[in-house]
């Protein structure tokens, strides 16, 4: 056996790459739907989406693959049978064991029920949101949850029927786990909201000028480019919603979405998707198609383009060398604004109904609430029909405001209409990893804000190469934050990272 | 048996569907690699296209497919067993038996040696080209005869060998039918191009001017527009060589090269892939993925987009409605010309080292000599180190100039390092049908003029439709001559068209 398991890992590779092929031409198909498809053609597209997913998924469970992965690893137990195997070899067979599982243990009828379920629920929901018709949605939301309850059956969990479902997503994470931090979080979250809603919001009304289309897509080119990016190997093109599609470590792109009216809103939503676009270009290409060429989690991916677009994007040095340049593209919406009214502009605290467009302070809060009443309907402590009135409860709790109508409340996103129980956590989850992994950089960094100032972003993303991209899957989440920061997640450092940012800007 | 056929027939339409899914699928990775895609991108895409090129492969050749095409014709006689089935199944069984013999004759062995040899066959040529260093190809060439050569004894023929080479891009046609029409083209060529250049040129300068990208852009997209193409099904963007790439008839996606300085060119080569688009968007969409859901031939295909780029696009009427637009667009280079100057310009007649660049009398000879190459490679009477000065040979004897550069010469197309033997043939057999087919367009609409100089279009391609288009390979392109125009492929109605043309445009 242990002889056989050198050319055994290598066969391994090149059936999980046969694999990932198929993957990247799907993203592929993704991006071109997105960005540049004619709208008519969605009939096709839909049936070749169809097939490549049967394509993938029996790639993934095929025999071969089984038997392959069976030899290097024990299936039930997750034993790797060759003790001589290096660590990073043995991480890549723990991983692939992880998604070998998690893909047989769903029968495939499942599999398509769930997928017709939630395709004629996408579709539902399209249909209501704009009509705030919650009870013409409430029947299929129903059914995913029935759906997600099955999933969690079938995929197994020891303490909660919701850490099957995170595990996809989020791997290792615990329901139990995330309801601490949760819970620690809501609370300081909650005071810093108050605090800062007994203040008076600076002006922001110079950002809802008429800043010209092109223009903000050549001020965010710029940018991106200025993040490390070439055309030779990325791409910025115009969706819906702003998005990264990460084909390969040499094919990244990104999307954006020009508010004519909010230019800080085009801007950082492309420095998030490049936060994300850089982690993939750093995935090592020699691993492609494996765990080792994958980003860690949903959180940790969520946490880089949290960094670019917060904690980087959002600050002043960054302003300090883009603010000029962005009143030389924009003289007559800006060249009368200061640097500082500048940056507190974009840092307003102002509650919203709508969790995407919500600031740092009162963006977790609706995580915590979506959270929240996706365990009680696991659970079924929830009814599905008592959602609205449990949403604006929630929202009246935490934000204090109300939502008029369902489209800006808990028909606002498209999560629970594609299934995805398990998938908001790893937004929050996101936050609270970057601001940790901050602490850590700005340790080995301490002149990070003079850099920055100075227009210098390279050293950032290096540190990130270095100290998170490079190791794909090699680590658990909760294992590379240990490495990287020498302590388990806490939501400590986001608390005290909000709190230094916002006690100066509202005088608190 | 024969009660067994129809629900035979309908299996064997969904597995020809599934085929063509992927089909599509490589439609548009070809599209995103000529238009989109990243450069460093092409390691992976390469990978991407092999592993669907198998998949089709994989999907044509299939036992079930060749069990269930057996069950409704004689694969070895091609007798279609249920005599009841209509004439437009039995003509889809017909073609489905072609594609599927001619897939199954090559061994995959072979397939995969073409492949790779034409792959490092097109890098040397790309390499080579620049150089003009025909050395450098010729043994690539000599491997790509050997292998074509293998290729004809392996589909078979009766007569000679390039009748199973071209079968495959124009079903029926032979070599000797081909020979007999090419000589009788021949002369009348030479000698109408002998006349013409007795004569002086008109002045053409004015097409050189700098005429902006984007209004060309703009300007070729409303005139694809006006041929019928709306964006909900369709798109045009920039690639290094204008082509259509039909991806289904409600995703068609035209591309075209803006020539800054020959504003004529742009245009016209996108009436050109506006005329292979309109084809494609006017097949039954019911039977996509079926043999009745294609167009007849490379040949017939290209006599779609000549008839848009060159009967109608270079046409009197038709600058008579486009010319005072052109002008509106560029006042500045055209303000002062007039149309018949214009029109006299665009179809100047002069001799170019390039195929591409050649005006309608010139062009077939072009095809003519590279048919006669092909031939005599083939049939081994010559030697590809003979190659360049066998080309300059004809050259001189055709068209009167000799190439400078193997650049301008025998390396000036891709063709032969894609293996493509038995392609060139079509270009002018397009030429061809086009006149012949625009004679019976010209009696059903004897007032086309004057609707084309009032900028109707619909009603020519309204009549290519009803004609051609909705029949899908349903007739082998001589019976679709036939049915449409009443006789048989003929070179008299391209030499009467010609003729008609150029002797009052150059006073003969």
């Amino acid at each position: 056996m242990i002889e056989k398991s050198k050319p055994s890992y290598q066969k391994l590779e090149e059936l999980s790459k046969r694999a990932a092929i198929y993957t990247s031409i799907s993203h592929i198909l993704v991006w071109d739907q997105e960005t540049k498809m004619p709208k008519e053609a969605i009939g096709l597209r839909t049936q070749q989406n169809e097939l490549i997913a049967s394509l993938i998924h029996k790639e993934q469970t095929s025999p071969e693959f089984a038997k392959t992965l069976g030899s290097l690893i024990d299936l039930e137990t997750g034993d790797v049978l060759d003790p001589d195997l290096s660590p990073q070899k043995k991480a890549a067979l723990r991983e692939w064991r992880r998604d070998y599982l998690q893909a047989v243990k769903l029968p495939t009828e499942f599999v398509e029920e769930f997928a017709k379920v939630t395709s004629t629920a996408t579709a539902a929901w399209q249909e209501a949101r704009p009509k705030n018709d919650f009870k013409a949605f409430q029947p299929h939301l129903e059914k995913i949850i029935k759906l997600n309850q099955k999933k969690a059956d079938f995929l197994g969990y020891e303490d909660h029927p919701y850490d099957a479902l995170i595990d996809s997503f989020e791997p290792g994470m615990k329901t139990a786990e995330l309801t601490t931090i949760f819970e620690r979080l809501k609370i300081p979250l909650m005071n810093l909201l108050k605090k800062i809603q007994t203040k008076e919001d600076p002006d922001a009304s110079f950002l809802q000028k008429d800043y010209p289309h092109d223009k903000q897509i050549a001020f965010s080119k710029q940018l991106l480019q200025d993040m490390g990016f070439e055309d030779s190997f990325s791409r910025l093109d115009e969706s819906a919603h702003p998005m990264c599609i990460p084909i390969h470590p040499k094919d990244m792109r990104m999307t954006t979405r020009v508010y004519p009216n909010n230019v800080a809103v085009s801007i950082l939503s492309c420095a998030h998707e490049g936060g994300h676009g850089l982690y993939h270009i750093h995935l090592p290409e020699e691993h492609f198609g494996t765990p080792l060429g994958e980003s860690a989690s949903l959180g940790i991916d969520e946490s880089q383009s949290r960094t670019w677009e917060t904690l980087i994007g959002r600050s002043l040095p960054f302003w300090e060398h883009y603010f000029p340049k962005l009143q030389k593209t924009f003289p007559d919406q800006l060249g009368s604004v200061h640097l500082e009214d500048f940056y507190k502009a974009i840092n307003v605290v102002e509650p919203s109904m709508i969790r995407v467009d919500s600031d740092e302070v009162s963006y977790n809060l609706h995580v915590l609430l979506r959270f929240e009443l996706e365990k009680a309907l696991l659970e079924e402590r929830l009814k599905p029909s008592d959602i609205p009135d449990a949403w604006n409860e929630k929202m009246r709790e935490y934000l204090s405001i109300t939502p008029k109508a369902h489209s800006e409340g808990s028909l606002q996103d498209i999560h629970w209409a594609m299934g995805a129980f398990g998938y908001f956590p790893t937004y929050t989850l996101g936050n609270l990893y970057a601001a940790q992994f901050f602490v850590a950089f700005a340790k080995d960094h301490p002149n990070w804000k003079q850099r920055v100032a100075k227009g210098e972003l390279h050293f950032i993303s290096d540190w990130q190469k270095e100290k998170i991209h490079r190791f794909g899957r090699e680590f658990l989440p909760e294992d590379l934050c240990e490495k990287v920061t020498g302590s388990p997640l806490s939501e400590k450092p986001y608390i005290e990272y909000l709190k230094n940012k916002y006690t100066p800007l509202y005088h608190l």
